[in-house]
């Protein structure tokens, strides 16, 4: 039975060399469409976790360590990427993002362990977490984000699939969320 | 500008590895969990990919260079793996996929130039396509489908994010698919 920090840890280390995998170097025509109408293209989804690396998990972490549940965590700033990134390159944002990551990982794994996963913190909004729902939620906030980038590749050839775009749910999703593919 | 069978190419030939870097040694705590209650777990996906590999795209481009709409395609079996692939670990699987594809893609860059793209096939359903949509929906149906893994992979640690829940799309829309995250 592999524990839990061991667990989630393993899938947040894999993330870097996913995003690599997926994105350096993938041409222009893939990259350059937002998962929605109004969504993020991926070099937002990728600076979105720049700041979720920076600002959110590990501090949070350390609030939940250092402080219980005396003192709120501050609020994640959604949009930070939106300006602080403009114009740099989305290769060297995935490298960015890489190298934060890593740093986590070894802070993490310094940190926690197993012992700590019920000790309890304060989310400006929904009340007391647990250091183990944080964690999960590290986890499949980036699940949820690389999912957003597979809808904004999957839509920027959209128009070159033709009939086939009634059995992609990926596409008839980006127009209506509750749409079935055929 | 690049071509349009070596951008197709290019994200196609990204697959393995990133299948590679995603699941090989993953703990199953990740992997047992489908997408939706009746939907594929990440094993049933990655076989779902290995029949593309073996009766599908490269068949169905054949098809095309050979004989054009005279003969149309045969159908997809899209269940074909769970009876195949029963048994079979996870690991294997991707590993099989990897093979696949990867000689996929030295026939597809034998076979197909841009000129080819507008060469026409019949397909059993949607009636006349070209040889460039056959190759885009190849590509966004990978996305599709890697999509559905994120799902799986979220869906089994739902229980471990608590309040969380609310704010992960990747979650709230396995039940409900039009679902907006808070």
């Amino acid at each position: 039975m592999t524990g839990f920090v061991e667990e989630t840890t393993n899938l947040l280390s894999r993330t870097p060399a996913l995003l690599r995998t997926l994105l350096i170097g993938l041409p222009e025509g893939w990259t350059d469409t937002p998962d929605t109408a109004d969504g993020w293209r991926p070099r937002d989804v990728v600076g979105h976790l720049i700041t979720g690396e920076q600002t959110d998990w590990m501090v949070r972490t350390r609030r939940i360590l250092e402080h219980g549940t005396s003192r709120p965590f501050d609020r994640f700033e959604r949009f930070a990427m939106l300006e602080r990134d403009a114009g740099v390159p989305l290769d060297e944002l995935v490298d960015r993002f890489a190298q934060l990551r890593e740093a986590n990982m070894v802070a993490l794994r310094d940190l926690v362990t197993d012992a700590d996963l019920d000790r309890r913190g304060l989310h400006p909004s929904l009340g007391e977490v647990t250091l183990r729902e944080l964690l999960a939620t590290w986890a499949v906030h980036d699940l949820d984000h690389i999912g957003q980038i597979y809808a904004g590749l999957a839509g920027s050839h959209e128009a070159d699939v033709g009939p086939w775009k009634a059995y992609l749910g990926i596409l008839v999703r980006r127009e209506d969320p509750s749409a079935v593919a055929g």
